[in-house]
């Protein structure tokens, strides 16, 4: 007998299908995520959404007259500082023959492109063109495209959408009332995911950082009972916790949590995201108090994000808030550290560059994430029908947030029925 | 006279086409694959022939409760161990909310994911879902997708096609009928390759390398007369061969060669291949006896193929294939060492990722490999007719493979008429 | 409040136009570049055009008998050169199997493959199927693609076009009339780019490093205002400009440049590109005399580009032209140093891969790039059109070059008036 059987020679074989194995990953249909929420290019209706708000985009101490490239919500872009300190963010090919201004050099008002000479000053106008007869008689047809920047808290932000929809840069009350002694600082470095010491950016969807904070299982089980008090030790969490509490709010999801410790002591914890990246996390060691320190997931692409903070300080008793791998930093472990013993970074981009929504199975615990996400859709559709998403500020007197919450301590009482 | 001629004033030329270069390379159309007989992801011809039968996926001594990843016809999953011992192979996004489980942690009774600590069964089943109300009501649905393994010969096999055709696992006699001092060990250093010590993956199509195998012209010319005996010495070899027969066997195809040495003893040889990647080449070493090894080319995507080897030892009595580079190991050598001098690796790589079919011009030498692809067509076209394919055991009756042939000697005798 | 607002809510903001942001990136096209002009695969209108002509492939003293990879006009080859010193240039895939010719062995008479022996002669007929009965009674059949390749002032050179097309290999005659002492001499390392010591590739299209040639205005800005005095120092350069003048020659564009020194030395200057990828410079040193050095851009691909370079040399007083970065060649510098003393290297390749056409905004300086892509665009439309383009030689008694122009000094003489 050869391998040449003819097709009609196939024997008939009876299955006993009670014995059959259930579940296999056969036939498998591949999974999909939603673009609608997650992918952050120009023209896109997350990207069109994200630019109706700042970003910040880099440290302004990064920030310098040695151009810098940065890339934003999926575009390329060149970051400099000119010798009067003001900061420029200009599309990288000169606007003339396309050498990247990477390579050029700032001045007094401006950088010069090293071709050819060009000069241009923040808001793109093109000051010089040297080697054109009288520096250029069409220079203003040759501006440079660029979005406007600020320095604030440390931060240098951006703008990337229609002018005519331009915000004011929102302040935090927090950040505006300091006490003698207190301070305002910036870090790039992904101390939340563990990072130390320089800029941070991780291989994954911002959504998948972002939705992350509202959460609070994954801190019980990942933070505490699976890779051992990353966070506050045992002594520092209470011991009895109130039911989650999710609740929508004007510029965002709010998340309120009410524990107790053996003592009786009561503390509300809020956790909270406000459009567009915005995060705010009760300090996790329990330090008592509001919120001293905000997160932004800054968008770099569809699949990678990085984490800027804005802390208040006092000097001299400066607070971080930093993922504990045994004293080590995440730079500084293994690829066999950290499988043993994942963080926020591992289990943000184990879930891939995108996570697959349609895979997904959500819980009774992953209610602020469905909120979450319900809102930014929300918000998504309010841009594409042409108004102004929640939480953009054009009146000066509402510029300033109110930032309440944080961990709000109360001394022992009778513990509430029920729960 | 400047560049700018007129499209009318082109002048004629008179070639004489007799003097013409022949042959060279200008228009030469593109090649294409035969993606019917090489791809092996699910939903295609081959892939679909493939996941009718059990694949060794990695040495039963890495499957340990540090989970890992593999890659197998194209799919990625984590293989774990639970600490009953049971191995186990699942999709490798949580079906929770889809981190990998490569950061899981093994237990008793299976895998735990990091995130939110869903727990898992080496079937899928979902056993604990810590953060749900009750441990998860609704924990059944939350099948993670699985394939079904076993141990065996110190491999980890896996079936990844449908269930109601899921065979038994083929078992063969020479490793079912062991001698005292005699062991079954397994290998996925690619050994015939000329690697060593570690997990050996192939940047080639499977066929490629399958294939070789009833290739005996390659043998004469790569291992001996080009690269210089990287296989048996001139003293091991015979000196005078027949004609080599090539056959379709009811699973696949195989090819004799016999051959006869100066002092007139005779060798029959036996190589071949068995569906879907079972090779079996004779010992080429000319150490007498029948088959103590058998591969198993193992398709982990389009353009990746790893090599999986059981063999019989007698103990202090290893006898192992590789290729002799001079003493070194494949990868110890200089890429100048092996333009120099290559063997199986270089020459089947050097065919590309995937070979480019409609390119070749076989040749008579080429008879095994135009037999066993028509064979293999056959069978993916009797999978896709709704058929079992060849070599496929459901009768636990036939479980158990005969192994015959090898090097078998035969004494002095006076040689054949004809040839 | 929630972020549930009704879409019909969205309130009536009201913009003051006069004050908003002008000419910011928001809402860029994406640019596109001219692949007319640029791409040079088979079958492209550039890459039809550029197989019209020889190109150098590599240095004569790197065609050796061990065979090597190259890649031109985004077709991958294999150089060698058999033990005869006869160079070929084969399609790497051996015809009968298809493994790469990289792994074969050089003989008297041509090139071997590693797997089954065939051997092909440097016009890829096949020699030899030694496992073939009769070594191969189709032998003829099996003709390996190849492309005719020559040897000239130090490269291989080779002609990819349709062989009824193919011109006489073009000679210069600063090369052909050799005073006693004087040698040519050919390097392909880059070092107009400032590279050193290695063959050098450049990772931009071929057209970037072309143009370059005809665009004065860089010299004066990058290579002295920004960078520093990368080629001639303060006091080797003259110090009144005329205009420069461009103008269409029957085999490309030339440019002239009319210049004094104080001490009233009037020197002319010639810049020359002739088709399809030859560039002329005059010595940027202001060393006096006719050109000794020529530039040939070799296309590897659409985004790559090599430069060799064949010069005329006095024994013991070799002339080089190299980009000068304090000391430093271009490998030798740090990314930190070469950002802040780009040369022509971070111009050409920071205009990325292809330059955008369609974002730049020419100007008056840009004139020779102007009539060199409109000179070029005409050519490629005669080879559309079925014409030779020009250049080619097919005619012996044209077959050397004139090599007219370089530094070409003259005594001190009242100065022009005008200008």
């Amino acid at each position: 007998m050869t391998s040449h059987n003819k097709l009609s020679d196939i024997p008939v074989r009876v299955v006993d299908s009670a014995a059959l194995d259930q579940g296999t990953a056969y036939g498998k249909k591949p999974g999909t995520y939603d673009a609608f929420l997650t992918e952050v290019a120009p023209g896109t209706p997350c990207g069109e959404f994200m630019r109706r708000y700042w970003h910040p985009v880099a440290l302004s101490s990064d920030c310098t007259t040695t151009p810098m490239e940065v890339r934003i919500l999926g575009e390329d872009l060149i970051l400099f500082r000119d010798k009067q300190g003001r900061p420029g963010l200009l599309h990288p090919r000169c606007v003339h023959r396309g050498t990247s201004l990477l390579y050029g050099k700032c001045e007094d008002d401006g950088i010069r492109c090293c071709y050819h000479g060009w000069k241009f000053d923040v808001q793109g106008n093109c000051l010089e063109q040297p080697c054109e007869p009288q520096g250029g008689l069409k220079r203003d047809a040759a501006r440079q495209p660029w979005y406007p920047v600020q320095d604030q808290y440390g931060l240098v932000w951006t703008y990337m959408g229609p002018p005519e929809k331009k915000p004011l840069l929102q302040q935090y009350d927090t950040f505006e009332e300091l006490d003698p002694g207190e301070y305002v600082d910036a870090n790039d470095m992904g101390r939340s995911l563990g990072g130390i010491g320089k800029r941070f950016i991780s291989p994954c969807n911002w959504l998948q950082h972002w939705e992350n904070v509202l959460d609070p299982a994954h801190v019980h089980i990942l933070h505490v009972a699976f890779s051992g008090y990353q966070l506050a030790s045992r002594e520092e969490r209470p011991t009895r916790d109130e039911p989650w509490v999710f609740e929508y709010v004007k510029d965002g999801v709010k998340e309120t949590n009410v524990s107790y410790y053996d003592d009786g002591r009561r503390v509300d914890r809020v956790f909270r995201c406000r459009f567009p990246t915005e995060k705010r996390a009760a300090d996790p060691y329990f330090r008592p108090g509001r919120f001293f320190v905000m997160g932004f997931c800054t968008p770099v692409d569809d699949t990678h994000v990085m984490v800027f903070t804005v802390s208040k300080f006092k000097k001299g008793e400066e607070r971080h808030v930093q993922l504990n791998f045994g004293g080590k930093s995440w730079d500084e472990m293994t690829p066999a550290e950290r499988r043993a013993a994942p963080g926020d970074y591992e289990s943000q981009t184990g879930q891939g560059p995108i996570t697959l929504h349609s895979e997904e199975r959500l819980g009774t615990t992953d209610r602020g994430i469905v909120m979450l996400r319900r809102a930014l859709r929300k918000q998504i559709e309010i841009v594409q029908a042409g108004g102004d998403p929640a939480g953009v500020i054009f009146d000066p007197t509402q510029q300033v947030i109110e930032v309440e919450g944080g961990n709000i301590f109360t001394d022992p009482q009778p513990a509430p029925a029920g729960n």
